[in-house]
């Protein structure tokens, strides 16, 4: 999770926070939370959490509305959080989670996540979209998001990646989307952008890895295709699963009513996975998530 | 919630236990609570809560394991209780529930609730079988259940409703599941099994109350047909719902296909309603329910 | 079903042609069809067909692909049309319906159609964009499609209505999609556009009719919420039903909540009443529809 | 397809017979088969086709009412089946196909297919029961199924294999159905059995071939498990697929969780593939199925 930034907040008018956290799992942890949380009157409105079995470890998330500020509670937690050895983050409800967005020449994905932020459906900010191809930048000016033109090449695709990397410094996104983005991140931008960068691959993974899945998956006969929302490691089309989703077909589709059928199921899972990457309901357990739906 | 039997354990063996509560939300709920489980040694392996908006009420359900006997929780337990005015139960995780099953002659209902207690998937114990008919006396034999004839007239209601009556409190039984039993129920026993009676009807409701909602249903031509599940009050087809699903059906489809196709949902949806009433994970918020899946 | 426009065919290029037609059901119906296309080479590339056990009506939908232009087709068709009784039409597969979309201050109904039809997914030629209110002429505009702002009050509705007829007929309009217009069409207007207007409604229909659905499913409790794309008749929310999709919620989501969750939902809905409209899948049965999906 | 038994019928009575074929596809197929069948006086009740575009083949089933018996109708159909190169089959709807299940341990799949026979919800007559193991006896004789216990070793496999056959065809069986049978079959008795043969394998094919799927799913971190009905042939996992299901799971189920959802998918994929099947409604196209639904 990246820094977040302060945000100020006064007695008179409680803010409502958002706390994740997960350490080794041992009793008394939520205890010691909401102790702290109690001692700043702070009311929980929410609260999810799930020890897993296989890696020990405890996740929690929890909503509260609180008058104290951002310095108080840090302070307040810090020591609980040294305790029990947390990685955590405190955000504010709702806030916009400053966004770029990369784009090829497929619309659907990029018109389902900027009408989303424009209805207030989706907590996120698109402070850049990036092409490698000019065709969306129509779509993005419309919702007023700056259009880059980055292209690929073999030869330029270092260069390309360190424009890209420039982009979501300058414009401090805090989150990637590949919104069928058709290129390969390289392993060192999906280092640099670790744990940020979230993608959707039109298939029910792990079957139809690679590339046309829909032919594949009409070729094998499926009666269901899918789509896998995921966050981007080094390891292509392996990084953990945040979302999935699927649709009936039948023998009747071509493989090209398939990629229509499909665009439909990857932007709802993209823009479910988006969400809640934005509410800070996914965490990182090991190659797997936990989603705090 | 009926008075749970106590359950003997001790300190080298662990217990699970599963509270629920409900109360008026204010700060504090959780920590206090939380503070008397950690002060048994209690390990959290399971945590929700909601509060409700409409109603201002809290409801929590905590599973938690600890050396601590059933005693010793309610004494520590009963202070925080009265403090927040809470309405609470505490039983042990996977406790098989006494269950009777009421049923007329159709047997999808009762041929996979039994088969689910069996194969371990469903933690109801089902201490009897009571039919208005005789037809589904082979099915119960077969899984060890002992069946009870009480035929139902208008003029012998009364009597058949106090022998159901008499054989809910001779057997033990905790909950009254109605698996498609073909006869509405007097006000009085609706009364005197509050939150104990679950019924399933077959149609999404509120669409398509009372009689032969598959044909109501035919007759408007829906595109989808369901089956809900819900608490019986003296009101018909108005109690609290615990679980709906559906299912696909186009205009192919006579009334006599809806009833075959809803047998499939109606099985289902029942069986996860009776689940969940079994693991203590609904809670009533007014005419609504809180369903902690 | 309106007037088709003549197409231009050719010998040298098959056009790919569908019909559909509806009569009293009786023997020969199917091979009478298949002897006039085979006598015109016609390959036939996809068909349907119903009876109705309760109507007693016959239904076929053919897709045939014939070098025949439609003078031919139609001459030959027409005794056997007359034979037994038919109502039927002959349209290019394929062929944009013009089609006028009515909006008020929703944008996520009129955004859903327009992006497909941009993108080849939604086979309707969207002549204009008519709004109770100016919200949406922004996005009608970013798709090229002329605005009309006819404002509605209880003084002026015949004269809207008047104008909104004076637009459909003047762009040549086939169809009407009512994307999510918050005006109550008169009984006028419903009969003379009776069968080429379609409406989302936001509620799994014959649940919560009228106003405010959502609302009213919060407050049963239900665990599905759930949209219906009907035609249009004069009696409100009864007309023929097309297509009905429902989405799982739980006790945590306010009335707020469930009209956001429903959006997708309506979107979703709508689209595929009017894809299948305007591919001639739906044909009427009385109050009932016939879908060839 | 088996052979069929000849069934009397009579021109008092019209039989309700069902015609299925395939052959490469060109013009005029549908015109003449209706053509033999307006002949017999047959009342087409339902009719499906299709035109593969990948294999060049066209399919077609029809459910015809006619007083003809099947010498009349076969002699009839013969010269056009001989005139397209059809491969066809003609049955009685509704006939229950003789069935043999073959089972280990888990019973989910055999209940639910014995209920739903006797319910009348499935078109097969199961004439016998083998299982490896005798855990499924009770329920196979609850049902008035004889049960076969045929154990399997490595050493035993060849005669193991013979003794199935042998009741397969002394029982007359025209379909097998693997409901969780725990042993491979070997290319011979694949061969010997070909197309006759349907299995379930717990997992949303191809994701999760081979063994413990579910954990091999609860390791990838889906958030969906599914179940694929497929016929079996020699190479396993990897024959034409029926029917697929999923079901959405999240971070807190651990694999024995998926193992008992999985469970009501599995048994309601089969129960699907194996009446699509028992009604002549699934067509082989190459590796792909047609499905007549």
């Amino acid at each position: 999770m990246p820094e977040q930034p302060v945000t100020a907040t006064s007695p008179e008018h409680p803010t409502h926070w958002v706390l994740t956290l997960s350490c080794p799992d041992r009793p008394g942890i939520v205890h010691a939370v909401t102790g702290v949380l109690a001692a700043h009157d702070g009311n929980i409105t929410e609260s999810q959490q799930f020890g897993s079995p296989t890696s020990g470890r405890f996740f929690l998330r929890v909503q509260v509305a609180s008058g104290a500020d951002r310095a108080e509670l840090e302070s307040a937690l810090a020591p609980v959080a040294e305790q029990f050895d947390m990685t955590w983050s405190l955000d504010v409800v709702g806030r916009a989670v400053p966004t770029v967005i990369m784009v090829s020449t497929a619309a659907h994905c990029l018109n389902d996540l900027l009408f989303r932020q424009r209805s207030g459906a989706l907590p996120i900010d698109v402070v850049a979209v990036v092409g490698n191809h000019e065709a969306l930048r129509p779509l993005a000016e419309f919702y007023g998001v700056p259009f880059h033109h980055v292209p690929v090449t073999t030869a330029t695709k270092a260069d390309a990646e360190a424009r890209l990397l420039g982009i979501v410094e300058e414009s401090g996104a805090e989150l990637v989307v590949l919104a069928r983005y058709m290129q390969i991140l390289s392993d060192e931008l999906c280092t640099a952008l670790s744990g940020r960068v979230i993608n959707i691959h039109h298939s029910f993974l792990p079957s139809f890895k690679g590339a046309r899945p829909y032919h594949q998956a009409h070729d094998r006969g499926v009666k269901l295709i899918g789509a896998t929302s995921h966050y981007v490691t080094g390891d292509l089309d392996e990084g953990p699963i945040i979302e999935q989703e699927v649709e009936r077909v039948d023998h009747t589709r071509h493989p090209s009513d398939l990629v229509g059928i499909g665009q439909d199921v990857e932007a709802r899972t993209l823009a479910r996975a988006v969400r809640w990457h934005a509410e800070h309901r996914v965490l990182l357990d090991g190659k797997r998530t936990v989603v705090f739906r």
